[in-house]
């Protein structure tokens, strides 16, 4: 990885370009949420539900409202006729075909802006309290009194699908919202023939995104017409713009929706939130500018939550380790919504067969409602749990033949030359889920090679191992569907001041846009990538968008930026042409001059010729279109490109302590094409850092009584810097076949495959044969129980 | 003029729509920039000069600093150095052809955003007090101590013009900053042989555009970028974006000028101020929101002037009354800048020669820099004052040639058959000056008619008239070169809601264009008027555009707006085409319904093709441009369409009090296609009425000493409802042949003629034998002072 600086013209992509926003947020310039200012606006604090379960008795508010500084207090009676049912359902929709073939069951149900007689999950906002500041809006929270009679929590995903179990939805049968199935071949006929079957039960365990900056929203009004802008640390303007004018009866074209600088998202900050919809509605209904940012304690417990699932695994292999079948029972915890449908669980059922050829499949997956806080995309979003399954099921399959785990593996791989290669299952986008490129045997072959594991296996063997440690190394593979539609927009400009305007509906939270889409314009262009201008996070600038989630952005947004950009240059040569008389394709365009390949001092600026078209100072030069060099397009995937990746740890286990040191981190990545290696390797690398997390440290465990047990930093483990293991970070680039640019999605990546390679690694360290890991984290209490269980049985 | 309610469907042009803007107004729901609400903005106001012109040897700010409350006191050395230098200059491109062809020359000065050094007008910005509010902002103005060391001042742009008179803008050597000619034939020769010939000095006196709302401006910052929007109450948002970003050296993309509800701008608002520029600066500066809004002293002494030329003119005619010749000099009073450079001066000498065929012309209109407020072009523009010297001395000649001042007109009109018509001289644009279509002898024949003229002069005769008054009559005709260029934006997109999203770069101050243009898109587009929601007056919802200005919207931007209609019209046809399997040509669109012509219950919504086109959630539809059903277009007029009308006025004086009442005044006006009656017949009524009001009461009369006499309404008269005559209006209509729309522009027209035509009328009353009337406005006392000095020389 080599660090170039920011030179324009073609050739640019695969450069690492340094990032174009560094400079401002190095120098503390960035303008996060918080940092806005907002004269006069009022403040939000919200009373929220100390109970799991409960009906709501009676709410009093007058104490509230009496305080001086108070401005209003709201709770959902107050406002339930001003608005309309809020029904936050950012599913894709189904194509019927798809619908037919994996029989889903998806019951979304409304989310209640504020709690409506009921509360389901500690931390339910029941009053929104806003104040002329924060303090006095806490205090207000203080005074209101909520009368609740509580009812008995369901926390386990497992026993709320129980058949007595009691429905946490009022007006729902059960707690079934979601399932959905996958079948190829004929499962129990290949476990009959079958020479090895392991069968499991692993769980992923409840962690979350916890990004630097909370969530947060500021709300001003135009003076002219009362429309809202709405500052928000959204992944997904556009469609919050959406939600906001649905719920609050307002005219689309009314409404907003920037994004400021924002400290990471990682999907917490990608679907919609009931203050999203309630600040702005305090800022109309009062005629204020208001904002609220959340505290931690509420990102904890009162923003998304992730990853928890049940998987009943089956794998059989025959006599020479060709993998015969997989069986898979998962049932995921959604918490108190289902949010987001069946992304998490379609992605769980699509991805828990990995880079893998198995011919017979059985799969399910199943959501249940429980009273804890909801769940939705992070990171990775239900493939982690799958990977953890699935490879964990590897490593035992491969004890149990005694076999290297990498030789299993080896031996199942889909190989380069098979590609496309299809499953056999359908996608959610009602195609064939297909492999469209990569090559999983080099990806394994090098990640062994740098994990040196045959050194690892002497030194284990020699017990050349320091006093009192354990010496582990463990592995695993994974491919990622990248790239999801349904379609980004992308739109660029030739100002006549000559720089260029690149629009996009995509909206960075920390993925360096401002750098790696001006590498793809400028490149398309021909122009001095320092001439790029980006807009984007901001419905004001394009009409239409999805946002950056799923490992989209360079797929989507960038094809369409691409595309833009390719049909500006057509524009721009034509242009020329008329004016130097040279034919177009005798043209070229070199740092933002276009000019004959055979006469290059006859250039002419793209700024002229912006400027030519431009609506001159000179009347009847032209009439009509076309007055501007511009275009817009909106890329639209065929399906999703497939990413793919090996991870592999060496670890060394403090048998006193159960602490976990990772002694190297390998990864090989294949994210096809690279736009800016020193980008994509700060994605990759985020994203392990927050899978080491997960399998190390981070756990959002609730009691039995429904009540979160990590509500602060002090009791929420989260990996820093000092944490992070030597790594080595290494590419191919099996380019997609699916869009011009050949690229697939980064940004998820990494945070896929590292609890199950600690876990493989770990159990490794531990001694296979007496420990069995089947959850995380692996937090130095929780090995040291694997060790005494361990040393019990064999005692 | 009938009103129609406001239905849908084709065939809206030509009819009286309600005013869609007009439930709002009524309500007192308007938004003026006093109206908007800027939560914890600051507040500005401005030491201004009490010189017309001297030094400034000191300004001492200290104590208004001090004073608590006030935030920042900015003279000229606190802010120079952060400022491009302001160069205020919104002059058209002088195309090489028109600058050999009229010689022109034209000294445009920077206009200084605070005074450097020098004063040059009362009224003139020296300091900069913001702070809390307006009342310590205007204490603090109090504390301000400026020394001053005066110079003469120079009122009259005659004594300005003389060898000895000093140059009032340093660095200059005198104070001609203008002068345009132009010259057809051989006026000398003509002169030589022509049987009548009258020799005059008329007068146009200073009248001001005084709108019910004065100026304003009120900025609030991004709380993200620190971008600003300007809310303005300007008739050029575009323009005054160039101006703002480029003084505060900012990215035009960072400065978005939006304008609320306008409450008349009359072309007073269609320049850039200082304060347009200062009011963002401070907030930029100070980094909080700010606003100013003019008081009434303010705009009618720091808000542009207007009108005051002086023409000597000479008219010849042979034996039959028919034109041989026409030579006019005229010097007009730019105030203290020229800042519109030729646009009032050519506008003079192109309309001087009226609707009459004249073989000989030597034009010359020259621009004298004084000591008072400067000039910019107030609704007619240049028109009124050229207007007012022909038509009087149309009337002398007649008198002279002893004639019917209607019958001199009638032999020297253009003749419909002789359209299009080429005066000879060349226009601004570069193009001949050609009148495209008209019909004068019907406009006069039709006010002749109206005016009964024969019935007045029996009652002269008989002297059939009340004790003590004078009855008489008097008419002018003049042509209007309307439409200018050099373009205009006019956008049209369908949304999937089914509501048609109209843009321009056009921007109201009461010309009703939400309901005009909306009858123009509805009619092209065949959907109902209802649907359609005009955005406009707003750098945020189109990218370019030129404003409101000179007669043009219904042209310039009714044009685009058409146009761009029409090509959503054919996408909306082929898209409805591939759908039902029917031609294009064989579709029609009714009521927002394409259908088949022999099959009109198969219709679909646009809303559905809008729908269909639009990103939709299912991947794979489309990938590329063309997914929104929108066109923008720029529609350059080739040159000016030229209006045209007559107006004539009974009038009766009463002898003793030198008071004139209007008893009758007849319009017969020619704008071409009228889109709505109603609202044209209200734009030519309101300009009339300004018409009046400088013909009969308003005078921005300066003191030798170059002291405004007139700086509240107490001293500038402005007549209202009270004063207006009982009027006939009406229409004849000849299309332009010079736009698809056919349209000719309306919103000056009616302020041209008035003063002509009541001069002439009251000279007609008061005998023009015995009484010459020079200049206005015909005040009582200056109607004695003619009485009195025509008694004296009848004695």
């Amino acid at each position: 990885m080599s660090a170039a600086p920011a030179t324009g013209g073609t050739g640019l992509i695969g450069t690492s370009v340094l990032r174009k926003e560094d400079d401002a947020l190095l120098r503390g310039r960035g303008r996060f949420l918080a940092d806005l200012r907002l004269p006069g606006a009022l403040e939000i604090a919200f009373v929220r539900s100390p109970h799991a379960h409960a009906e709501i008795t009676r709410i009093d508010c007058a104490a509230a409202r009496a305080l001086p500084g108070v401005v209003a207090v709201y709770s959902w009676d107050d406002i339930r006729d001003t608005v309309s049912a809020l029904f936050l359902e950012a599913e894709m929709r189904i194509p019927d075909q798809v619908r037919e073939a994996i029989k889903p069951l998806s019951r979304l149900q409304p989310v209640p802006l504020l709690a409506d007689g009921r509360v389901t999950c500690v931390g339910q906002a029941v009053v929104m309290v806003v104040a002329e500041d924060r303090y006095l809006a806490e205090d207000a929270v203080e005074l209101v009194e909520v009368g609740y009679a509580p009812l008995p929590a369901l926390v386990d995903p497992l026993d709320a699908l129980a058949p007595d179990a009691p429905a946490v939805v009022p007006g729902t049968e059960d707690n079934l919202a979601i399932s959905v199935e996958g079948r190829v071949g004929d499962v129990d006929a290949a476990l009959a023939e079958a020479a090895f079957v392991v069968t499991e039960r692993y769980r992923s365990h409840r962690y979350v995104a916890s990004p630097m900056e909370t969530r947060g929203v500021a709300v001003t009004l135009d003076p002219r017409d009362r429309s809202l802008t709405v500052f928000a640390s959204t992944q997904t303007p556009h469609r919050l713009r959406e939600v906001i004018a649905g719920t609050l009866r307002v005219d689309p074209d009314h409404v907003r929706v920037t994004a400021p600088d924002i400290g990471g998202g990682f999907g917490q900050k990608g679907v919609q939130y009931v203050e999203d919809v309630l600040v702005p509605y305090a800022a109309h209904r009062l005629g204020r500018a208001v904002r609220w940012i959340e505290d931690r304690t509420e990102n904890l417990t009162s923003s998304s939550h992730a990853r928890e699932q049940v998987h009943d695994i089956t794998l059989a292999a025959d006599a020479d380790g060709r993998l015969l079948a997989l069986r898979d029972d998962a049932v995921l915890n959604l918490g108190n919504a289902n949010l987001t449908g069946l992304v998490v669980p379609y992605n769980t059922l699509t991805h828990v067969i990995g880079p893998y050829v198995i011919p017979a499949l059985d799969l399910r997956v199943r959501g249940a409602v429980t009273t804890t806080m909801m769940a939705t995309p992070y990171r990775g979003a239900g493939r982690p749990e799958a990977v953890f399954a699935m490879e964990r099921a590897m490593d035992r399959l491969a004890r149990k033949m005694g076999i290297e785990p990498h030789e299993l593996r080896a031996r199942n791989l889909v190989r380069p030359e098979n590609m496309p290669h299809r499953t056999g299952l359908m996608y959610r986008d009602g195609t064939t889920q297909t492999y469209d490129s990569g090559n999983f045997p080099e990806l394994l072959r090098r990640v062994v090679g740098h994990l040196k594991i045959d050194e690892i296996r002497e030194r284990q063997r020699t017990g050349d191992v320091a006093p009192g440690k354990r010496l582990g190394v463990g592995l695993a593979l994974y491919i990622e569907g990248t790239g999801l539609g349904p379609f980004e927009s992308g739109s660029v400009t030739v100002l006549p001041t000559g720089r260029i305007r690149v629009a996009t509906g995509a909206s960075s939270q920390g993925q360096a846009h401002q750098t790696v889409f001006a590498q793809v314009a400028a490149d398309a262009l021909g122009v001095p990538i320092d001439r790029i201008d980006l807009r984007e996070g901001d419905t004001g600038v394009i009409g239409h968008g999805v946002g950056t989630i799923a490992s989209r952005s360079m797929v989507t947004a960038g094809n369409a930026i691409h595309l833009a950009a390719l049909a500006v240059r057509e524009q721009v040569l034509a242009d020329a042409s008329g004016l130097l008389g040279t034919a177009p394709e005798d043209l070229e365009i070199v740092d933002g001059i276009v000019r004959p390949v055979d006469e290059p001092e006859a250039g002419i600026d793209v700024a002229v010729l912006a400027a030519r078209r431009a609506p001159l100072l000179v009347p009847g030069t032209s009439t009509g279109p076309g007055a501007v060099i511009s275009e817009t397009t909106f890329f639209k995937p065929p399906t999703v490109t497939v990413a793919s990746a090996a991870h592999g740890a060496i670890v060394e286990v403090d048998e006193r302590t159960g602490k976990t040191e990772i002694l190297s981190y390998a990864i090989v990545h294949d994210c096809g094409r690279v736009v800016n290696p020193m980008v994509a390797d700060g994605q990759v690398t985020g994203g392990v850092m927050q899978g080491i997390g997960g399998a190390l440290y981070e756990e959002m465990e609730y009691g039995p009584d429904g009540q979160p047990r990590s509500v602060t930093y002090m009791d929420y483990l989260v990996p820093t810097a000092a944490e992070a293991p030597p790594y080595v970070l290494d590419h191919i680039e099996t380019r997609s076949t699916l869009n011009p640019l050949g690229v697939k999605g980064l940004g998820e990546g990494g945070a896929i495959a590292p609890p199950a390679v600690i876990a493989n690694a770990v159990e490794d360290a531990l001694g296979p044969d007496h420990v069995h890991i089947t959850r995380g984290p692996l937090t130095p209490s929780r090995v040291k129980d694997l060790l005494r269980a361990a040393s019990s049985a064999r005692h």
